[in-house]
């Protein structure tokens, strides 16, 4: 389905980048939670702060909660919000929809919306639809909180620039702090200099690059998700696949794993007479579809954002004819860093659901 | 959902690797569809074929048709299948529930069915139950030939030996055919000696391997599939990751594609007047979730099977001591040649409920 | 799912009655259909039309779309949309949920949600949920006239007095225009008054009445519907009981079938050599769960609104002990006028989504 | 959906009335419940029991389990079953597919699946499809034992036969065993007679009769079920509207509930200082959707079976000319007994799927 996502709990998402709102609906969750708004606030600025690498759009992202809060408690009842959006200078869209930008939706979308696609700014395409996403995972992380879960994710790497460091076995609170209050999150402070320079070349290059995040949830339960169709890797890939620019997501050692032999892919078990441990993670926490107790951990590949403002080639729908097409406007060099939020919230949003089966 | 799959046609599947039978029920298909059993025992077979690399085991995989098929032809009530398990010799599983093998589902199902799941032979977690998947892949293939639409797919790697052969950007039958037809499907068969031998050796050791395939779909029209929860890629990597040992999937460049800038990841459109191409297709096929009339391509991680004949590290969940475990039995050195065919029959699934929104 | 319904097309609802807004999301309706606003405010209206035996209360549920419409035209994105709630005397309401009142949600929401429902004014239980429904079905109504679908309803009956007049089984414009316009909608001119006398005695002795609603799908192709547990009844009646106040939902004869023979109660075929009709419509229009071309009837019982102002007995769920309960405010005497437009646009909403299967 | 119920757990049903076999999968459902299947083997009795006013068909209705259970407790894993079907005479249904019987789903499925439905015994549309349903209802059942919740019916009336007799407000214990164990559940002994001559005369006549069921659910907690998309009236009377046959269904009073007024309708609420209760329960134990801790009580409407002896008026849908028709074979003049296992089923599997909410 396309606007809707979840069993036992529903998100429905709506909106276009240059539309009157953008907001969600998150339906089903449980009464009684006073909410943290400024973890919200938090939150909903993590994907939309601002540096070198973003643009200096102004859309402060402020939500207005419509219903499901009581006296900033849930009270049950379907959590509604919208997001405003500003005002957008139209003259940066110009006949968009018969210039199908590459790397873009605008040719599939108006395909299979017959030119009736709401294509100024991406419409509903855009990535800024990713922030209903981050509102509804600040919810869902606090109420994964009640569980003891975390979630934690740093940018492992951009373009060629690949940070050796991996997210840890055990949930360490001072490591997630730093990544969960830093723009540009990455455990090694090193490899930083290294990516910023790959992204402020290109960024002088009217150019764009992509990048890796790496995410693990702390604390979750074994038992969590089902055999085949309902499996963690089935249910996490599915929502992570609807954030736009995610083109490869892997579990554990994930495509690396085809490399080992199953004496060292297996995760050897072991006990200290209380808890059950494997000496190694290369299942990323799951085995069979469920977890198994370790951190589940997973990466996500962030393609380079197809805005940038080099000559493409491109074809006019209306003339049939091989045209040149040179953007305009203001678009980040790197959405990567702002990509984290979402990816976290998929995944907080994904265990709170998997929680109630 | 663990049992059922799909919105526009739904798929239950069931069964235990030890039980009676395992089977399907494929509900909400079209009526007047002629069924030609011949492809379909093909496609059993390509699961179940015999080579050094699998087990001698020999079951035969005949199935039955309960319901939905009149005189040969699909009569619109839900398809239902099942396919008799022969006897098996419990004598290889002894206690196993209790003592959990590395890699294997063992330990999670038993924490989430509490110790009454059914551990012989892997339960419902065995890659066995993939056979009903077969069938109704099989079956939604033929479907699919009504709209043109074609599935193929070749093994890329085994270990360490990667083929640099890709699936082309436009059908090509005769290698589609000839990769249909070979027990081990690889593109480019100089490189067939060296896969075997990384199995080979694996074997001898009492090892195993994994690799990975590359599926394409091609003919898909342009306009298929949904932004955000409904995008092809979330649909079809849900589907994906119910096959167990899939850890990673990929679509076009997938995790390459970070390394490349925008300007070299976009697809550029051209058009000879008539029909509008991209020039690459390191999207896949796929722009904001929906299909853009290329090939939608591909990569699909399959871990090397847990089941291995070297000591391992367990621990023994009644007596919570750490305990080595030596498997006896017949397994796979390499499951990925039999996944091929589990690969393509979720790509047919997925593209038969898409085209049905 | 409580908050999200729908197969094809999804419908999400929204808000408490005293809460910020009320509204709704609609997802994958196809893009392209220009909206007749006007035709909205209509139905708007008919819900929220002023009379005798309505309050007083002045919320002109006023509605503003946040997204999914571009010009005017659906966008194929979804269509959201909210209305805001006015200003509310919450002296009316004291304490109510330590004191549940009888006939209402009161009680069981409180269990549901630990207390921490929004009980004002009865919160998400709230009839005046119903306007998004309406909202919806307005739009719903819209596209089903491109498939020639009319819908029409009338009140069979207000307590004791039932008019012996029911939906015709043929199209008859005339009489559905005329139905359409009236905010009491009777077939039989003369019943009304009747109607109305039960209603104000109920009003003047501080008490409410109910009805039954008769209503009629027309031009509904044969073939729609499923078997089992896609039967039009069955998606029918599981959108109509979501109407607060809905007790019982029947089809063609409904119970009254119950009485006849089956020689009296099968619907015999006749043709005209081009067109296949029944000679009678005691089936309401569908067999085996599947529309057979005759109009969909089916009628649905409205209790008589709870909020009543004699004194009634409750429990005071704080000291457990048993109190007396006198509601103040503005309450309707009668619903079921209001209803119409609610039933309606069940009815729109489930025959768009089964078209689309 | 038109194959598959259930959104906690998930029921398929699958199967023809002269194809293979019969049969169901029951997904989710928890492992460790050691089945009786004595008591299955009664639900399906009961449904299937031989009387009078049945055919003498001679179909025991024996069941095989599939999977999801081992020895004798269930795993976890999907619960699929098959029934296989005995020898048909096809010689009694005669080129019955373009001879549309009336009230049958002959003609409705016939332009569904273009004249490939398999019509034979009514195919996927018969009755007989219910016997899946009464075994996963049996299934229900015993789960619901363990949260102490009883599901008890009776005939409420047979054509104009109708007992004044209703189920009682508290769970009677030597009724409810009574009811179960009698073919033919009436409460009041004396009624039966009355109604034993009514299906008798109509079997005479080669007529057939039909019913109303009444059924109560006991000790359901309060809180249970959903506002609006998700109540418990929705989510019933979708369950059981997918029994061929069903027309109606209404909960507590129902219908009659809009010739009271508020102020006799309303439940009123009264304790013992431990217990809430209500002093009537007009509202069948629902109110906003949700359980309130009474018995939830419903009445379903039955309609005379459609096969009959005499004469009827149909259309030859190959030469599209009107014929007469008339039935051979063996039929039951009154199914309403047989339905009483099946409207017990669906409330079972219902409830199942709401406590798991």
């Amino acid at each position: 389905m396309s606007g809707v996502w979840g069993k036992n709990i529903q998100f429905s998402i709506f909106g276009e980048s240059h539309g009157v709102a953008i907001g969600g609906v998150l339906s089903s969750i449980k009464a009684g939670k006073k909410l943290d708004f400024q973890k919200i606030d938090v939150e909903m600025k993590r994907r939309n702060h601002r540096a070198f690498y973003s643009t200096n759009r102004n859309e402060a992202d402020l939500y207005e909660i419509l219903s499901g809060v009581t006296d900033g408690v849930t009270n049950g009842s379907p959590l509604a919000f919208s997001i405003r959006n500003g005002e957008h200078n139209s003259k940066d869209y110009p006949n968009l929809n018969m210039l199908p930008r590459p790397g873009h939706a605008d040719y599939p979308a108006c395909i299979k919306h017959n030119g009736f696609n709401d294509y100024k700014g991406g419409g509903h395409f855009s990535g800024r639809i990713t922030a209903p996403l981050c509102f509804a995972g600040a919810v869902a992380k606090q109420y994964l909180e009640d569980y003891g879960i975390k979630i934690s994710a740093h940018i492992k790497s951009i373009g060629n620039v690949v940070s050796d460091k991996q997210m840890p076995q055990e949930y360490d609170s001072e490591l997630s702090n730093r990544l969960f209050d830093e723009a540009f999150p990455v455990i090694d402070d090193a490899i930083k200099e290294k990516m910023f320079s790959v992204i402020s070349e290109a960024k002088e290059d009217g150019d764009s690059v992509g990048g890796v995040i790496e995410c693990a949830i702390y604390n979750a339960p074994a038992g969590i998700g089902s055999p085949f169709f309902g499996s963690v890797e089935s249910r996490l890939s599915e929502l992570l696949y609807s954030i736009p620019a995610v083109k490869g997501v892997e579990f554990g050692c994930g495509f690396d794993i085809t490399k080992l032999r199953g004496s060292s892919a297996n995760d050897m078990y072991a006990t200290d007479g209380e808890k059950i441990k494997t000496l190694s993670n290369n299942n990323g926490g799951i085995l069979g579809g469920i977890t198994n107790g370790m951190p589940v951990v997973f990466r996500v590949a962030i393609k380079p954002t197809p805005s940038i403002f080099k000559p493409q080639q491109t074809v006019n729908l209306e003339t049939m004819e091989n045209e040149e097409l040179l953007l305009k406007g203001r678009h980040d060099a790197c959405i990567v860093p702002r990509a984290v939020a979402a990816i976290e919230s998929c995944s907080a949003l994904c265990f709170l659901d998997m929680l109630c089966d």
